[in-house]
């Protein structure tokens, strides 16, 4: 695969990433994890400091569907919408069945009225498994910018 | 054609596309439309629950360079500067002379005072015809994310 | 180098230059230029009207590095953090040894506090040197489209 084709790779992973959480098929959003993985939302601050005070943390599959039904639930997710815009992702790192890469994103928020708010930005920093039918992520930190983030609507990022 | 010159050939319409608008190139605007063609802007509610009711509809080229006389004689579009960021393409479909892709926009505007505001968030959904010297647009829906809409100042998105 | 090559180099380059301004790494910025070189900040405003008013400019890489020491001197850049979203470029021209491109940006400033606000928008216009080991940029135009901006904090864009 030459660096062109894996870019493209790598942004399509991001691109339906993103597409399913906009579209509200949050079922489908565990699926873009392998079934052993590191799903960490936490502020660029605490990442830095290396402190390990995240807003929200996965490690397998199962805790990201979990994760779903809590949302289904609570009937948060439908209340609002959500719209990412992807910078073009930078690989950082290439080795055998996988990679690594970053990826900054912004997210906006409408609510139900129209109003339209900047809900957060940031940067994903992603291990990247590739070489099955669909590449997918084995890692995905989420570092946001602000520490103002509502912790009780910890909604897939 | 590869996947990845497939994509790099529909993000260089998309980037071709917000250009000629960002830079008040309206008149070059339904040049990137096939003659006959679909151009709708309608919320993500309303195309969601297949309420026909759009913001602006449009299928010929014809009447596009329509829209742009009146915007040229009502003197709208002038006033504002506006800005096209787009995520990363994402290619749905692919069939013999054309394909299907989506595309996240979000548009800020600025007044002449020097104020910045999120004008328009959503998601382009295309059909693109590719064989000729350029892929045009036989199909663009905008579909936005809020309800807020001037509908007097329905200007290209 | 076919074009969807030369896309990937270009916005790889895109990538890194803003992931070092955000990453608050301004000691590399200058290295993403030739040793002469053009750096402006300009209004779009200016830019169109041809007034050779900027906010700011520098034609060296040694006028990039004293920058850098008289934001660190001021301790200024430290107080705040940046995101850049950028849309996937646009190359506009292609010659021996360089292209000519074009970007839209997007800046988000995020105050300790945790505040988000619209920093800037525009465009980049960028001349770019390929054949080293790595592309550099031997001009870089930045076209903000508000003129509200805090020429004191003239900071890298």
């Amino acid at each position: 695969m030459t660096d062109a084709e894996l870019q493209f790779a790598v942004e399509r992973l991001e691109a339906r990433y993103a597409a399913a959480i906009d579209d509200d098929r949050l079922e489908d959003w565990p699926l873009f994890f392998t079934e052993t993985c590191r799903y960490q939302i936490i502020t660029r601050e605490n990442y830095e400091k290396k402190l390990p005070v995240g807003i929200f943390f996965a490690n397998s599959r199962g805790m990201l569907i979990d994760r779903v039904r809590s949302l289904r639930e609570a009937n948060i997710y439908e209340a609002q919408r959500y719209r990412h815009i992807l910078s073009p992702t930078l690989v950082t790192r290439r080795e055998a069945g996988a990679v690594e890469a970053q990826t900054n994103y912004q997210v906006i928020r409408t609510t139900q009225e129209g109003a339209m708010m900047l809900f957060s930005t940031g940067r994903y920093l992603d291990r990247i498994v590739i070489g099955g039918p669909e590449p997918l992520f084995a890692e995905k930190l989420v570092l946001c910018d602000s520490r103002r983030v509502d912790t009780l609507l910890a909604i897939p990022l």
